[in-house]
């Protein structure tokens, strides 16, 4: 369970969105292992709650994956960024919607054992309608999910991201005073 | 919703787990873009359920996020292998146990902005003891939680990466019946 101490640092790769370090670090027993890192600037998602329960997803091809997934606004933290400022920007960017408020739900490591990626959640209810305007290089449709449709989505893979299955399990599968509250 | 036409690839980092691609791709209006891709051989996550109802998670130092987190059993796919061979074989190494059946709960992308990882989440039940056999840079401790702990573990920080949180929402938020079948 003890840290494991850093004995040489490489940087192989630095891209605009992802950089690579690969640690030698040293074990409790002596010996040295390579681990190898993505270093991720953090990002944020948000569960839009229309009045009427409506959930609002956006489609969109990833390229990464090579489909097409229904999945939470969401979006990467510029540097210094505040989370809450980023999931604002990013709802209002990808669906129009202005949030009153924002509630954090969950966060999470995307992938722990290579990754640094934390991607924190919010629930964004009380939502004023608006124009939206994603990055140029986001082509994204919005899609109103109701709350009863998303098991059959998950078990088709339409929806199959850790942010969105998460972030719809949270908010539907638990009572969020039984999880989230005291 | 155009899939992007790939006009250049380059893999500028191949590691002993992962490798970068930068594809150039083409959009829909003929503009071009770069996309970062890191490629993962996939992995599986396994939910140890006792039959007094205790769940089996394994603690473990996570040099990637510099914390030791609380998880269920996981492992890396090898190339070519099996999924739910992996899950059994991951099962046995990390905790000792033997799981009679795995049953798929879910499956999803890490964080398929930029990685094609796809995880897969099997629940294990009728579960036989036996010795553990962890592979020797993972140092490991078992502790088992009951349902009931599971909220304020998460809400702790303890458990905070995004296959244990879907399997536990998965398996305790929502009915299996209700969610998974039909």
């Amino acid at each position: 369970m003890q840290p494991e101490a850093v004995v040489r640092s490489e940087r192989p790769f630095s891209g605009r969105l992802i950089r690579v370090r690969v640690d030698t670090v040293r074990l409790a027993d002596g010996s040295e292992r390579q681990r190898e890192v993505v270093e991720h600037p953090g990002a944020v998602g948000i569960l839009p709650v229309l009045n009427d329960g409506a959930l609002v997803l956006v489609r969109q091809y990833r390229h990464a994956v090579g489909r097409t997934l229904l999945e939470i606004p969401a979006g990467t933290r510029e540097p210094g960024e505040d989370a809450e400022a980023c999931a604002h920007r990013e709802l209002a960017e990808e669906t129009g919607y202005r949030a009153g408020e924002l509630r954090e739900l969950v966060r999470f490591y995307v992938s722990p054992g290579w990754a640094d990626e934390e991607l924190i959640v919010y629930l964004a209810d009380d939502l004023e309608p608006g124009s939206a305007h994603p990055a140029e290089d986001e082509r994204l449709s919005l899609v109103e999910v109701r709350p009863e449709e998303v098991g059959r989505l998950i078990r088709q893979g339409q929806i199959a991201d850790s942010k969105t299955i998460v972030a719809l399990l949270a908010y539907l599968g638990l009572p969020l005073g039984q999880l989230w509250a005291g």
